[in-house]
């Protein structure tokens, strides 16, 4: 097989309100790199954000495909896996985060938003680094597979190290992540309860998982309070009034994820201290819990609600913003390369 | 000895700006009940908020004394025995809080602030409930005891689950928490930085168990970020500006204590998210973390620092309380009776 080093290849940008395609060529492997020819990529939220923002990057952090090139020290895979990744992307390996199962802590670590200038999961191929690079089970179709890399990633983490099994689980929300989220909370032995402000969502819930549904807007109609509050929408509720319902029991925890761009996150300090509520924020996943959130995924058949869609030029991708933006996906967003 | 029931003595209640004596009668003990002589009693802030809001209570919640009575069904604790208590006064015991060592989150706690109109450690005599009444090691003198029952209970737990060996534990505030807080911090093995607005505290940080000084103002010249920070004072920093130094690690703690009072936390949602913070909410201590809180201190040599005053009638707690106002207290009062 002919070296792919060289070759050229397009990675999509924000410009001014466009998706522009730019012309880059696959980098010599490093060592520790796996260079990925992308078969699928899903369309996050972030990337939404980041095109919004105009941030000087590659798009796409939600990619799946076929490894087609590794360095010299790979050892964990090889040529023609199947693997997934792109938000997490490199640690050090050595500080206390990275020795402790922590590493998308680490001071030095690649995530997406954050560098990868010429490398994103839009593009036909991506450069990884082995450990950042997951191979996926064989139970996970790639489409499936896509959106698990950040969404996935995400609600796993934030509810795994949390959730014990006599827990009721609150989702607030459902959309891309809440869908994800109502499946991990039940298949981890929750009860899961779903707030939500579309009625009309109520059908679908138990499909997912869920065995009660409250109106994000009466939330003191809930059967009793639950242990941990998921925020998966892209708004808060106005945390006063929505803890002062009790909705939360004492020493609850609330993870909003979601929030960067919500603007300062105004809590009612007093009812936090009689109460004891955690607020806990995770990002993404950690090497380790990527692995187990794909196995745990195939195993328990969970797997995303999608829409596919061919990829045909910048215009595919702004055409998934719009999408995006007016809340219209349900609930992840896929290409198809 | 004489039955105490029906003897007549005063507690000492806020009114509109006044503290007044109130004549009550000790109650014939019920099957769980200790009757305690109160030889000491801590003035906590939390008195003087209470005091401040005219709250319908008994004052006093920091007491040590002599157990002078016990009801039919107390098997702990006898006659003579020196004691402490006075916040947490009572929970269900069957709960899961209860029964997995977190009583002070149970629906039926009984808490000073919260009932407590006929009982508070200010008077002469309090009654407790068994397992809330906890014995006072032979190490601690009463008065060092008196302020460890909330002050000291309050800090111990806010530290011992979160901190590890390893951590830089910031201190904010060297006061009537903080300067219990650096003790219990050095004592559980952390390295301990103190911040504080006052320049003139800085001599006496180390000899609390600092090992390193900051002022409020100047977070950045932190020499490393420390892993939880425990906020004692009575007012919040600007935590996005404080925040934003990376005055905290990533994955780190915040411990907002004396919150409630202080309106909205206002947090930079961002920064939470990206670089993983977490905020943590405690209230003084379950019982089994009260005990330990006493035979750790008394294992360590850990006392506050106390300024003793002579019981003279609600004169005596007016008098404490225009010094707690003022901030005067170096660094926590206790009335002797």
């Amino acid at each position: 097989m002919a070296s792919l080093t060289g070759k050229e290849f397009s990675v999509y940008r924000p410009k001014e309100g466009k998706v522009i395609a730019d012309t880059v060529t696959i980098p010599e492997p490093g060592p520790h790199d796996v260079i990925i020819r992308i078969t699928h990529s899903g369309v996050c939220y972030t990337d939404y954000e980041f095109f919004r923002f105009n941030a000087p990057l590659a798009l796409g952090h939600e990619g799946v495909g076929i490894v087609e090139a590794i360095g010299s020290a790979v050892t964990s895979l090889k040529l023609g896996d199947r693997v997934g990744g792109g938000f997490h992307n490199d640690s050090c390996g050595q500080c206390n985060y990275c020795t402790t199962g922590q590493d998308i802590w680490c001071a030095k670590r690649t995530i997406f938003g954050f560098g990868g200038y010429n490398n994103g999961t839009f593009g036909a191929y991506f450069v990884g680094k082995e450990g950042y690079v997951h191979k996926i089970p064989d139970g996970l179709t790639s489409a499936d597979a896509a959106p698990l890399q950040c969404a996935g990633a995400t609600v796993y983490t934030a509810l795994v190290d949390t959730l014990k099994p006599r827990h009721r689980v609150g989702i607030i929300g459902i959309g891309g992540l809440g869908h994800l989220a109502i499946q991990y909370a039940a298949k981890l032995g929750a009860e899961v309860v779903v707030f939500s402000t579309s009625k009309d969502k109520e059908q679908e819930a138990p499909g997912f998982g869920a065995s009660e549904f409250v109106l994000l807007s009466e939330p003191e109609s809930v059967k009793a309070p639950v242990d941990i509050l998921v925020l998966t929408g892209s708004k808060y509720p106005d945390w006063s009034k929505f803890l002062n319902t009790n909705v939360l029991a004492r020493r609850g925890t609330v993870i909003p994820l979601a929030a960067p761009t919500q603007g300062p996150l105004t809590l009612p300090a007093d009812k936090l201290f009689w109460d004891g509520y955690q607020i806990q924020s995770t990002l993404v996943a950690s090497k380790a819990q990527h692995n187990d959130m794909l196995e745990f995924s195939a195993r328990h058949g969970i797997k995303p609600t999608i829409q596919v869609y061919k990829f045909n030029g910048p215009e595919t991708i702004e055409s998934v913003f719009d999408k995006l933006k007016d809340g219209k996906v349900r609930y992840r967003a896929v290409l198809e390369f």
